[in-house]
C-alpha cells in the first residue's frame, strides 16, 4: 500500500454528512413525486459523454469550465457532463422510438470548473423536467403547474413565476433596428434591468454600440406597464408589424389562458419582457421563478428549445423544460428551517442497549423485532455502562432506548426510556411495539 | 453553435431509460429501506476526488483503470472515485469528530476502465454499508443479517452467504511455512479451488514455487469438511500454536453465535476457508454471498479492514463493511422477472384526453382533481382524434383514460376507460376519484 497522504478534497469539491444528506433526501423525494404525478418518467445518462458531444453548445466562457477525463491506454476524448439538457438532446436523438412525447425527469450530479463560493460547488446536483415531441404550450404551461406546485410542497409562501418569449425579444431587436451580430449584447443589457435600472440599461446599450436613437425606442417598449394581458395588448399594438413577435406574444397569450383555468393565483406568475435566461438555444416561451420570501432570487429556469435536438440528428423536435436550482433550495430550506420537524432528525428510532455479553442474544432479538416492525432500529455493538450507551443514543439524537437487563429479561419484560421527555417505562416485551407506537409521537415509520 | 455531430456514447458507457430506471429505482428503494433500518445514515463523497487520494489502494492493475480528470487552466491532478470505501476512509479521517460507530450507506457510481461485456460497464452503481470505529463482532454479524434481509425482501430464493477470516489464511499460511511474500500468491491459488479443484490448486501452487511438502500440507486443511462448528473445531486443533488463526477461529465463532441467536437458517450462511476476496486490505472476517437459484454466483462481498483508515491518519479505527453488486441484481431480477407486477409498468396511471381546444380547460382541471388525490396522470397535450390519444396510452402501458366530450361537459360527467380490459363507465365528475379508486386494482398510488 501506499504512504500516507492527507485527507483532502478537491477543490470546490465537498462531503455530504448524514444529516444533511437526510435534508437533500427528503427535498428529491419529494421532486420525484411532483414530476411522476405529472406523468414524467426518470432518465438516467451517464456522467462521462464524448467531448464531441459537449463541444460547442455552451458558449466559450462555458467550454472553458468543462472538465476533461482520460485513462491511459485510451485515446478516448471524454468529458464530465456540464448539464442534462444536452444529454437528454443526444438521447432522443439516438433513440428515435422513444414514444413521444417524450416526458423525462433526471436528478443528477453535472460538473463545472467555476470559481468556488458560497453555496456554489464544482459538482452540484440538477434537477430537470422537459417534453420532448410537442409543440403545444400546454407542455410549456405545465411547467409553470409544476414549479407552482412544488414550491408550494416545499413551504416556499412568496414566489413568482417570471415568463418571457425569445420570440418577442427577437421582435423588440426588429423594432429598435439591433443589427442580429448585435442582438446577443441587447439581450444581456435588458437582462440587467431589474438590477441597473432604465438609465443603466441605457449606459450599457451605449456602451454596447448601440445607437441612442434604437435604445431609446427599446427603453421606451420596456416602461410598459400594467398586468400581463394588457401588457400583452399594449405590446401587440406596438409589434404589430413584427410576426415573430406577433407570434411569440400568441404562445404567452396561450400560457395564461391555461394558468386561469387552473385557479393558478395571479400574483404567482407575471409576464416580465425584460427576462431573458442566459443560454442561447431558446426558442420560445421562457421562464425564471424569483422567491420573494425569503429574498433569495431565481431557483428555477428554462424555456423552449426547438432546435437544440437538431445538433444531433436531421429530424426535429420540438423541446421545453425546466430546470430547479436544488442545490440553492436545500440551502435556503436548511437556513430557513423549513424542513418538518421529523426529517431535521435521526432516521434512527430506537437503540437497543446490551446489557453483558451474556445477553446480546436478548438484544438481538429485540432488535430483530423492533425493525420487523417497521421502526429504524440501532444495536449497540460495546459492551459500555448503560450510561455510555444513552449518551450515544443523545449525540445520535435517537429517541427512544430499549433496556434488557436480568431483571427484565427473567419478567418477559423490556424497559423503554423516551430521552426528550426523560420518562421511562416497563413493559411486557410483547407489548413493546404498541407501547413505542402509541407514546411520543415521534416514531412515526 | 457548432457542426453536427452524431449521437454516440463512449466505449462501455450507457442510458438507462425509463422503464429500466423504474426497475432500478424500486431496488434502490428498498436497499436504501432495509440498511435505514438497521440505523445506518446516508453519505455523499464527489465523483471526483484528488489522484493522490486513489493512488496506491488498489494495486497496479486496478490503478490502470481510474479516470483521470483534468481542465485547462488547473494543476490539481484529479481521477474519478474507483470504489466507495477509500473516499469513506478520507471522510473518516477528515472528520474526526463523526460519532462513533459511525453506520454509513452509500449508493452511487463508480468508475473503472473495464473491458466492457456483457453486465460490465464503465460506469456502475456500488451500494456499500460500512460500520467504523467498533472492533465488535456484532458490527461483522449484522453485515450478514443485513445481506438476508435484503436477499429476501428482494425475492432471491437460494442464497448462501460464505464466510472466512484473514486471519485465519495468515495462520494457515504460516502452518504451511508459505513465506510473506508469497502470501498473496497463496490466496490466489486457494480462491480458484471452488473452480479448479484440490489438484488445480495443486498445480497453481506448483507453478508459484511453493514447495510440493508445503502445498501437501495446506490441501490436507482444506479438505476439512463438517459443519461450521466442527470445522471451526478441527482447524483450532490444528492450528492451536498458532495465536492469529486462533483469533480468527474465536471471531467466526462469535458469529455464529449471533446467526444462530437471530435464528437465520443454517443453510443461508457457510464458513468456507477457501474463500479469499480479492482486495488487499482485509485483516478479519470476510464475507461473500453466493446466490444459487438463479445460479448467478456472487452478489456481495465484503469484510474487516482494520488499517484501511489508518492510511489517511494517525489515529487507529477498525472497520467492516460489505458491498452489494446491484447491477448484478439489476439484471438478474429482469431477466428472471422478479419484480412485482405493478414495478414492471409505467408510474403513470391515468391519461386525459383533450376532447378539442374550446375544452383544454375541462380537461385541465380533471388532471389537476387526479393529481391533488395523487394519482400519477398525464394530460394529452395534442388536439389529435380520440383514437390516437388512447394508442398513445397503450404505448405508454398507462391502464386508465379520461375522457371528458361535450356530452359529458354539459352533463357534469366523465368517461372512464380501463384499457387492459377494454372496459368503459361514464360516471359523475365529483365521484371519478372514488370510481377509479374501487376499480381493476391497479390504481395503487
Amino acid at each position: 500500500m501506499a504512504d500516507k497522504v492527507e485527507p483532502r478534497l478537491p477543490r470546490g469539491m465537498r462531503d455530504i454528512l448524514p444529516r444533511q444528506m437526510a435534508l437533500r433526501q427528503y427535498v428529491i423525494d419529494v421532486i420525484r413525486d411532483v414530476f411522476e404525478r405529472f406523468g414524467y418518467e426518470p432518465l438516467s445518462t451517464p456522467s462521462v459523454e464524448l467531448h464531441e458531444t459537449l463541444a460547442g453548445k455552451y458558449g466559450p466562457d462555458a467550454e472553458r469550465m468543462i472538465y476533461n477525463v482520460s485513462r491511459s491506454g485510451s485515446k478516448e476524448k471524454l468529458a464530465l457532463r456540464y448539464d442534462l439538457s444536452v444529454p437528454l438532446s443526444r438521447v432522443v436523438a439516438m433513440y428515435p422510438e422513444l414514444q413521444k412525447p417524450f416526458k423525462r425527469y433526471q436528478i443528477a450530479p453535472v460538473w463545472r470548473g467555476e470559481r468556488p463560493g458560497k453555496g456554489r460547488y464544482r459538482e452540484f446536483y440538477q434537477c430537470d423536467v422537459d417534453t420532448v415531441g410537442t409543440a403545444s404550450m400546454l407542455a410549456d404551461a405545465e411547467l409553470l403547474q409544476i414549479t407552482y406546485e412544488l414550491l408550494n410542497r416545499l413551504g416556499f409562501p412568496q414566489f413568482v413565476m417570471k415568463m418571457n418569449n425569445r420570440k418577442i425579444l427577437t421582435g423588440i431587436g426588429q423594432f429598435a433596428g439591433v443589427p442580429g451580430e448585435l442582438l446577443g449584447g441587447l439581450y444581456r443589457s435588458i437582462d440587467k434591468l431589474d438590477k441597473i435600472g432604465l438609465e443603466g440599461v441605457r449606459e450599457e446599450l451605449k456602451a454596447n454600440d448601440i445607437p441612442d436613437a434604437v435604445a431609446g425606442r427599446l427603453l421606451e417598449l420596456l416602461q410598459i406597464s400594467g398586468d400581463d394581458r394588457s401588457l400583452l395588448g399594449e405590446l401587440e399594438g406596438r409589434l404589430a408589424e413584427y410576426p415573430t413577435a406577433v407570434e411569440g406574444i400568441g404562445e404567452l397569450s396561450e400560457i395564461l389562458d391555461y394558468l386561469e383555468a387552473l385557479h393558478i393565483p395571479a400574483e404567482r406568475y407575471q409576464v416580465d419582457f425584460s427576462m431573458v435566461r442566459g443560454l442561447d438555444y431558446y426558442t420560445g416561451p421562457i421562464f425564471e421563478t424569483v422567491v420573494e420570501e425569503p429574498r433569495i432570487g431565481s431557483i428555477s429556469g428554462g424555456g423552449r428549445y426547438d432546435e437544440l435536438i437538431g445538433m444531433f440528428t436531421d429530424r426535429s423536435y420540438p423541446a421545453t423544460g425546466t430546470s430547479f436550482g436544488i442545490e440553492r433550495i436545500f440551502d435556503v430550506m436548511e437556513e430557513l428551517h423549513m424542513f418538518p420537524a421529523e426529517v431535521g432528525t435521526a432516521n434512527t428510532r430506537v437503540l437497543v442497549t446490551v446489557f453483558d455479553a451474556a445477553r446480546i442474544g436478548d438484544s438481538l432479538r429485540v432488535s430483530d423485532n423492533l425493525r420487523r416492525a417497521g421502526l429504524n432500529t440501532e444495536l449497540y455493538f460495546e459492551n459500555d455502562p448503560l450510561g455510555a450507551q444513552i449518551r450515544h443514543a443523545l449525540k445520535r439524537s435517537i429517541p427512544y432506548v430499549i433496556i434488557v437487563g436480568p431483571d427484565e429479561a427473567s419478567a418477559g419484560q423490556v424497559t423503554i426510556r423516551y430521552l426528550p421527555l426523560k420518562e421511562q417505562r416497563t413493559v411486557e416485551a410483547a407489548a413493546m411495539i404498541d407501547h413505542l407506537k402509541d407514546w411520543g409521537g415521534m416514531i412515526g415509520t
